[in-house]
């Protein structure tokens, strides 16, 4: 693991809150997908592009960049020849994780009661 | 309960995604006090007033009715004389506080991190 390599390439810029995290990631469906298929075990970039269709490589670096900098993607680097690269949940990414669940289920459980309420 | 009447008092409006309504209490103070005093068994807005120093009967309504508006508060007005008014939480709003207090405790977990990540 090149930790100095890693630390100059994801130099962390101010920490937005954790409601602005999950307001900017459930916005955007690249990384809702990418952050999936990191709990899914792949966590190479390039079978994440080939996992995701329509998902251009340029977007998800960018993904992967945010989803490094809040914290919830760590990056390591293996100095192998050629070298490769690989992301996976911080502690405090399984976490914010979580949170994105049980979001999608509240998410969920209004529409249910929306729909019920429809014929009321 | 007069739940004819309080259909016409809390007329629904677009619901906002439950992102949003995160973003939106946590920004909020007032929002956050008020859930926190409903959840104490202050149900009250007259009791409320009392209990929060500094929050005006205007602000508090305005805070009650955005609470309601987004389902996590149930208004009940009982018709006494005189009639009085009681808010509890709803089963979406006892399931959004606990996302609240998680996002909170990932807040306070990251503020330790980076505390400790300076002497690095």
């Amino acid at each position: 693991m090149i930790t100095e390599q890693k630390k100059i390439l994801d130099a962390p810029a101010a920490r937005p809150s954790v409601a602005a995290m999950v307001e900017n990631i459930i916005g955007c469906k690249w990384s809702l997908r990418v952050l999936e298929l990191v709990r899914e075990g792949i966590n190479r970039p390039g079978a994440m592009e080939h996992a995701i269709e329509g998902l251009t490589a340029k977007v998800l670096n960018e993904r992967l960049k945010k989803l490094s900098g809040y914290g919830i993607l760590d990056k390591t680097i293996y100095p192998e020849s050629p070298p490769h690269v690989e992301y996976r949940l911080t502690a405090f990414g399984l976490r914010f994780s979580s949170l994105l669940d049980e979001i999608e289920q509240l998410e969920k459980s209004l529409g249910e009661a929306g729909a019920a309420c429809r014929d009321d």
